[in-house]
């Protein structure tokens, strides 16, 4: 099967790492694709740049389906799971976000995990999240490390601020184990999880592993009903191209 | 004080009924500017479309807000309430949708409303609009009358559908009150409650006077915490505008 | 319109400063009369006070309803909300509490909101309106000052005390707006609100505003229903005159 | 013991009525006394009478206090539970109320139990006790029979017309347990029992077996916190006698 | 009547005092028998133990209903409450837990208590039974006091370890009453109150009442439903007495 | 990875069925062993059998874990997830539920779905699961289908009854899939699929390929806190070999 991860903002690298996050996880037939948008911030840390990283997300699911080879899923990789409704309604395959794989794998763990994410002010997203999928008792606290998305891999104190983030907020929350609240942390999800003794779940690797399941279970959304293909209509200006 | 009133869809015909509902309620001091984007769908009735009305509405904020007459308060008039945690980042003076106002107003009345919308495809993001303010309780039923939103002015047989579907949904759910669930249902409240004999509420209405009674208590938003001023990056593509 | 706001204890001096409250945010069209009861408590501190505080709100209602000058609605300046829904039984115009117009305002301008309030044991109450109101995950906190009702006007420190609460309620609950939790801090509330930089609601300011809303609406609770006036009976010994 | 059950009605055969059925249940060593309040309402049907009830209540428990007898423990026998927090701040000793104890008792035997109340205009308040009570999920249906309370004794139809009720109310909410709805009917409980095959629960008997328990437990409620006495002041006009 | 008070596991003398506790409140008419299973663990403080002791508690009831002197009701005298439901389908008279007892009977004396328990493993446990008997709201902390379930009658620090803990308790959760998390702390209760001030509930002396008022009431689960006698079936291995 | 997936029943047929759903999902590398425990009840209808079958569950997960080639992962495989939290104390790999499972992945698909069970009696315990995964406003209904586990594969219209119970459990729920509430309907999830047109999602698969993704992510549960091994301690009597 071949599964398309979206980097819903516009720096190719995080891509890069994002794609290679999904595919140590991936099983052996499955292959990952990393896809950038065309269109978009170059990174999100505001309801502002979600919301404006939405036409570039979509914009790349009609690219990939209307191609001669349609992904067989989608892992949004933001931990703000921005534009999953639209997304599941101009996609006939599973559409999956990475704060929403990475809640419910963390819940099949324990009785309660915490969250450390990037800036404070994506708390309330991500609390906003965790009551949308049912998580509010199992989400005993969100945290923040305080390090920009971008700066996530160039900060070469990240490792160390986010094992002491981690294991401040286990402590605190008494919780079972840790969500990683940006997709750029990918890659320290073990190395977390080995220092402070408890599993640390990182959305990409989750993610990944939810939407094969789905795949190969053949579990596409139902076409009918909330999320069938939206009415076409006319659209204007720069957004054009999105109508019909 | 100067209130402009943002149809996210592009349809100027909808944006002149609105403004006109919002006139029809405003105080002696206050003006009512109508605003129609230049991006963006003809109406709204998917999330598809929902998303892809946001780069618009905050387009028309930002024009406002760099123009010589600012508004003084913004009211999003769709009752999906798109891109408000968006839009209040980047706006100095409040913002308000009108399910926010709605629901809201509607708690005042009594133990429980019903909600009427369009399209039974759009129940779902009433419902979530419901918990997010509070309003699960209270809430009691979200009925569609299936015209679609840009039929509504068309269609001969509007009002009696509607005030068909407003009373089953009163009795139904034992409600003490009805919203209706779209901007372009807002001239119709008076008659659909003289005829079903409790309030019904349109959230034009309620969402101008909210709007009006916060910028007279000077209740501007935090310009600190999860919804102060995005920090500025750059945007790529055709929403490259959006960047700084 | 001619809006009647209610002191439901009776202390008179209270009753003035309630008026001024009122009157300073009402728009050109709406008179405001301050009423004070002929009955009750001197101020309300314990459920015992609230409960007994009912009959002398009721009688002011009735008074009001049987007079040549009717009010247009009613707002109740306590921050308990006694009384509410026997109100709305016996009021054919809106009837609204401070603690629900206060709350319910708060919610419109960011995630969370703080509550300060005068004494230790109203805490309970607060949190339970909160909880009828659907404001349980907005509300982020109830703090006390521990000031009592009457000495807030004496006490030469209630400044300096609530603006270091409501600071450290802000701080601590991670909150993006204040509300007073007492009808006799109305006058208080600019100040602080300048003071620490985020917006501080005061119930009495929010209360005249959304009811001169809702009679602009001409948004009247229904007379059916759980509000529907109370069937008729016979009242016994001191309470006789509230029979018939 | 001594416990005092006190109508909060002034319908002297309607205390008698409740006395006996707390006595049909009460132990060998516990003595029950009826009490009818000097003030009030012939009958609770609103929101109105339910509030002008509680003076006269309070008024009982602060006689029975200051007299040589005091009661060790006190039962408010109304389903809307009226003053119960107002109660327990003047009360040295327990007080319960016979909505709060079915509820409670009746979740001892299920997972789920209907309530089947007096007149339809009071369900939104026994909603309102439920969910206090934590009962949301336990408590299925609440039901109307629309016989008004002071015909419940006299209509002759009064137990065929129950027995329906219980039991459509039963096999519709897939309850395993019945509460009724008034003091009223509490002579009724195992008639309806016997005929709908599960049980049926008064809240006079349910609440005198509590109030018991809780007195042979030395369960006095806190004299410090939110129950505290209330602060003494001074009461005007007809209700000067609660203040001192 | 004949209460029949069940230690779930197999430590006798913990047997006897459970009994003692229960004898010390119960009526007049009421005899106890403490009964200890013929199977299971020696003491209960993990997830492990608790499976394994229910069904040493199942055969306890159904040997008790096999007997010449079947009880009149059951308690279940372990704070997790093992086993409820499957017991109350065997069992033709009501059945009760320690928990569910004690959180109700606290939750009658104020707005939030608190509980104190053994081992911080259990923690989770007595949240997840709060939340089943609809005290989410009420129980506003549980805490361990770190000391095995059978030491607690061996170490002699137990009343000072628990006296402190129950203030910190309270104090930090503003709560008006105690809940003690373990059959083993029966008899401190009294002690414990008379030094922290506010009530102590043991879950023993309230289950015996509990117990004895449904009895008293006539309150047996219904017959039909979820809770009908088990559909028989073959039973094999070293349970099989457990079948036919 | 050796995955163990245990039948918590002794119907060795059921178990070759459910062992047969896991492997035609498991990936490449994956083994799949199916195993019925050495006691315990022939099917799981009641608490009562759901209780007693945790002892011969976790006895089979011990076994395996002191065998030679301890798996991986242990799937339990019926509806009514029997013994997670002690299942998961004594092992140091992945556990999970097919009830846990099954609604976990029925959530990403849309949102709302509906259970199909066998008996009316297991409706509770579903609900209370769907509680406790957090599930509550996505679980839109639960309905039996009336057939009784060992049935399931010898009633000849058993695939007739399933399809209509789902397709008229979707309409009226409004629902986007469908959940299978016992493991004996593993085999007709994708037959009932084709036929009412939403995705219909059967634990037994969706459990395998979680636990598998688990596995993979090295996610072993927390071997600290609540879920720690169990204190070990004497055991009595039948169960005598649980101790140690």
């Amino acid at each position: 099967m071949l599964l398309s991860v979206i980097n819903p903002n516009t720096t190719a690298a995080m891509t890069d790492q994002i794609a290679a996050a999904a595919r140590s996880v991936a099983g052996p037939g499955t292959e990952i694709v990393g896809v950038t948008p065309t269109m978009g911030p170059a990174s999100i840390e505001s309801h502002y740049d979600e919301a404006l990283a939405v036409p570039g997300l979509l914009d790349a699911i009609i690219r990939s389906q209307r191609s001669e080879t349609p992904a067989d899923g989608y892992l949004v990789a933001c931990f703000g799971d921005p534009g999953l409704d639209a997304a599941r309604e101009i996609s006939p395959v599973p559409v999956i976000g990475i704060a929403e794989a990475a809640m419910h794998v963390a819940s099949l763990l324990g009785r309660g995990f915490s969250v450390v994410t990037t800036l404070g002010r994506t708390i309330g997203r991500a609390e906003e999240l965790s009551e949308r999928y049912g998580m509010s008792k199992r989400c005993r606290g969100i945290h923040a490390c305080e390090i920009p998305v971008l700066e996530l891999e160039t900060n070469p104190d990240t490792a160390a601020i986010l094992i002491d983030a981690c294991r401040a907020a286990a402590e605190n929350d008494g919780s079972d184990a840790i969500v990683l609240g940006c997709a750029g942390m990918a890659d320290l999800a073990h190395l977390i999880s080995q220092k402070i003794g408890i599993p640390v779940i990182d959305g990409v690797a989750a993610g990944t592993l939810l939407l094969q399941s789905l795949v190969t279970m053949q579990a596409a959304p139902a076409s009918s009903g909330e999320l069938a293909p939206p009415p076409p209509k006319t659209y204007s200006g720069i957004l054009a191209q999105f109508g019909e």
